[in-house]
């Protein structure tokens, strides 16, 4: 094995749930009830990634345009999106996210509107390559 | 890259945990213990699914008739299903749900019986089409 | 689509996280900590499944063997599991199934060793066939 | 059916989720805050494994060399890795680790910086092989 990671991941990936609570407990940032999509970038080129938005009752919004350095990881808050739209509290929502580099995601909630936060995470469903 | 998400899904999914938890804390519908199947649907016609819901000790329930609009997503609730039958409250159950056309499915629970709600999550199972 | 749900699943599965907390809160047996895996068995077919236990320091327990009706699903405990042996508390494990048709399997652990719950749930890792 | 387990797993698995809560309640080392990435190796041979964690500003840290027994598991921390390097806590990072037979990886977190602890867990993401 070389000391160089193998290139992992795929181009396209989408998360079916999604929801952002509509309150919090405790200091924030670390306790502000969040969605969050963790992107890998394990590849030697920039990732490149377009974001759609999914809801139940409207089109969809987006593309949101985000940008992965290579050989990096970056933590993106749903509730931080902001470019062409922030995305609603307490509202039901799902994601797809087009890479020109192959990347992996992973989901993850942190609900804190009871005392004690509660956690959820999922890898996200691949697409083919 | 094109502004249109790419077609991602597959027609046929399960889900091996089901339990809905039988009671709950804190106010309503947000925090009543609920197990949850959320379907993205980004495809451009809308999706027609069925779901068969099998126990331990009887024949499955269902089909469920469910529709989910083109480019849209909905987080259905296992608790709310009625026809041609309700899920019982605190009993093992499983999930097969088969669409007309690609979807993505996640399954999530959030148990509310005890004072500080608890949340998981995971993809579900794709069928190899 | 007809009434009847398609094949779907595995012949063989593995977990690699295994943890049954020490201790626990709240009424039996609802809240005594404990890890399950859920298998669901869409075939018409009964199913038979080898579980094999492996651990951090000593050889794998097993197999335990296991039955699962046909069009059935059933939720074991691992906290259950007594032939040929138990399996210990608060001991690192991982576990494989085989199956002799296909099914589908999810690991869920419920912790209530502090006042309120916490869940945590993943689908297995499915075998290539 | 025979009574070895199978061979089961990939050679390579990549977290893009990672974060290690930068404090703690409750007695250590069960409560203390922490990320887990558990390894099952159910082949006859032991697995070398190397590690590679990747992180938001800076270049990557590692190898990490890892060895899991032939039929063995071990659930390593990423709060206890110290060569070449710990990892910081309260930091955003992912891994992807490579090993010289197929395992199977999962990824757990225990976050008790509130009153009651909260659990997620998600299978890891498999490369190809």
């Amino acid at each position: 094995m070389s000391s160089t990671p193998p290139i992992i991941g795929r181009k396209t990936w989408a998360i079916a749930e999604g929801y952002i609570p509509g309150w919090s407990n405790g200091p924030g940032p670390e306790f502000t009830s969040h969605e969050a999509f963790c992107v890998l970038n394990p590849a030697a080129q920039e990732a490149h990634i377009q974001l759609t938005v999914f809801f139940a009752d409207r089109d969809p919004a987006g593309p949101y345009h985000l940008t992965v350095g290579a050989r990096r990881t970056k933590h993106f808050r749903f509730n931080n999106l902001t470019d062409p739209e922030p995305i609603p509290l307490a509202t039901s929502y799902a994601s797809v996210f087009e890479s020109d580099v192959p990347v992996v995601i992973q989901h993850t909630r942190l609900d804190s509107r009871q005392a004690a936060n509660a956690l959820m995470t999922t890898m996200a469903f691949p697409g083919p390559e």
